[in-house]
């Protein structure tokens, strides 16, 4: 294979000596998707079917299988990109898609993060620690009640309120109405307090609902929004992110499955590369279970030199609380952003106090790395 | 919850005495996301928390968990309906979708298949007997060589030609040129023997694009495509069947993952709720290890009445052959279209033959159901 190429690791859950057969018809599988021997052009099967490069024996025994796909099968369109990486092999429960490296031109095709780590510390004034988020919770609240949250949190000074993932267009606070009420809430807090708070909504649906979606919230001055990349597929992401290069993307990892795509690669880096300017993930110690080593993997791929790709910002979250804001900062340093949600809000009526105690002691000095 | 409600079955991978407690918290997990103690909000704990109505101990020790989501929360929305489901738990893997039953209102506002399978053979003129299928491979061929293809493909009476879901816009054969080419070659080969061979293209991308590439392929009088609704997101997908009621979608698994969402769940329902006017699944017996009752409860799932949607036409896929036929046959009877890929074309210079043989195996009497 002579042309431009995608490195990929796939763990095989086979016997050891099954192992480079089967990395063979997993290179088959996601390339020509029929037998070598029935392709008649040579072009084809020098430079389009997938390259075992290596196979290596697990000591848990497994086998790693380093393969190397033909770049011009991805057309630089990141829907493709997954569909070449395990669109097949996703449905073969004996595969899993453990990591992945692509040449320099396709990373600039797909361009990653739009601001970015420094982008987002300009966007909000957080200089020199995590940055702050929480969520407006529940799903099936009115307006009015969201509001008053957002003028909670942003007078304690959150750097970030997003929308809970599960807000769309319900009929208790609309998607047009939420917006409008909840950035005019954000807009004169920060008028009040000199802040720069940042409220980012959900979007949903498909491309051209999320296009009319950004469209409307910028009008009030929207800079910011939370997006599952899983649910409305990466190739619209990716596109609503090259089309508006001022607006910072927050990732969410709804329907992100668990285990067939290893966290550090879809989290870590395929939502960087496709555009992701913070990535939030399960924090290990809350209600999900990804242990402490994946986190850590998960916000190294976020921030790693890459291509010259902005970094992202790596956001545990899932059940964390304000006295985990110490253990957060020294496990994730101060290029990271914490995010708080029911912890906060089951504090009812103080929870402005919690608020503050949250931007504190992440303000605080000393434990940052 | 007097509202009306969607019921889902999750499976849960935990001890028997923790299920009842595990469903609770999974209730939260798909509906507030948020400790119920601090919601102040009545309306919202009686109307949109979701509900536990059972839970079932299973012979292998794991439960069933019977839930009642909130339809409220959904919005008619296909990807909003895909995070209420299994967005956050598709993250603790100790959570499996197993099946899900709508209210008819919402069935209603999804739609289901255009065509279905009365609509597909209209389409194609077969009638009395399962539909045939092959697909054009491998990608990085060119125009040329697929146009050959479709003209022995048609040319043998093939009811359908689909696009390998491997198909974007490659530099070999992009789109525009690949779908003129094919679709004229069908449209002569048509024309010579009275037949209605199909081809439906593959569409790739973004919302957007796929209209584009939709409006481009309508003016060659293409009818039928190929889409993968878990890589482009089924609201893209439903969405486009809505916008396009004349057209038939032949949905593609990939990207669908193994296990996670019970095969029956997401292929048998979810893709016929959204529009599929024929899913395409991972035969027992082929390069998949899909076990026969799962592929058998998909069929189910795709023809069953379901709301007053139209049938999907199940499509047992992936390494199948000609002489599985009269098997096939037996097994799912004559509404179904059995797709045969690899297998033709390794025939290679006898690969008319090897089609005709295909298409009079699905046409011999005696074997179907």
């Amino acid at each position: 294979m002579t042309e431009l190429r995608i490195d990929v690791v796939y763990r095989l859950r086979v016997a050891p000596a099954q192992a480079a057969h089967r990395a063979r018809l997993l290179a088959i599988e996601q390339s020509l998707e029929m037998p070598p021997e029935a392709v008649a052009d040579h072009r084809v099967l020098d430079e389009v079917l997938a390259v075992v490069d290596r196979v290596e024996p697990q000591a848990d025994g497994t086998s790693l299988a380093h393969l190397q796909l033909a770049c011009e099968t991805v057309c630089e369109d990141a829907g493709q990109l997954m569909n070449m990486l395990f669109g097949n092999c996703s449905l073969q429960p004996d595969v899993e898609l453990v990591d992945v490296e692509v040449p320099a031109s396709l990373a600039g095709a797909f361009g990653g993060p739009n601001l970015g780590i420094a982008g987002l510390r300009q966007l909000t004034g957080a200089a020199g620690r995590p940055l702050t988020c929480t969520a407006l919770k529940p799903i099936g609240s009115t307006v009015g009640l969201l509001a008053g949250l957002c003028s909670t949190f942003a007078g304690a000074g959150i750097d970030v309120i997003k929308d809970d993932h599960g807000w769309a267009n319900q009929r208790s606070a609309p998607f047009a109405e939420r917006v409008a009420a909840c950035q005019r809430v954000v807009r004169e807090a920060n008028a009040a307090s000199g802040g720069r708070t940042v409220y980012a909504p959900s979007l949903f649906g498909t491309q051209v609902q999320m296009l009319r979606q950004i469209e409307l919230a910028r009008g009030h001055g929207v800079a910011a929004f939370l997006i599952a990349p899983l649910v409305c597929g990466v190739a619209t992401f990716n596109a609503l992110k090259r089309e508006h290069p001022d607006l910072a993307f927050i990732a969410h990892p709804a329907l992100g499955g668990a285990g067939r795509i290893a966290p550090p690669a879809l989290l870590g880096k395929l939502l960087r590369l496709f555009g992701a300017d913070a990535v939030i993930f399960p924090n290990h110690g809350g209600r999900f279970t990804y242990p402490a080593e994946t986190c850590q993997a998960i916000a190294r791929g976020n921030r790693a030199h890459w291509h010259g790709l902005r970094p992202s910002l790596p956001v545990p979250a899932g059940g964390m609380s304000v006295e985990r804001v110490p253990e957060l900062k020294r496990e994730y340093g101060v290029d990271s952003m914490l995010l708080i949600g029911g912890s906060l809000l089951i504090a009812r009526e103080r929870l402005a106090e919690r608020s503050r105690a949250f931007v504190e002691a992440v303000a605080a000095a000393g434990v940052a790395a």
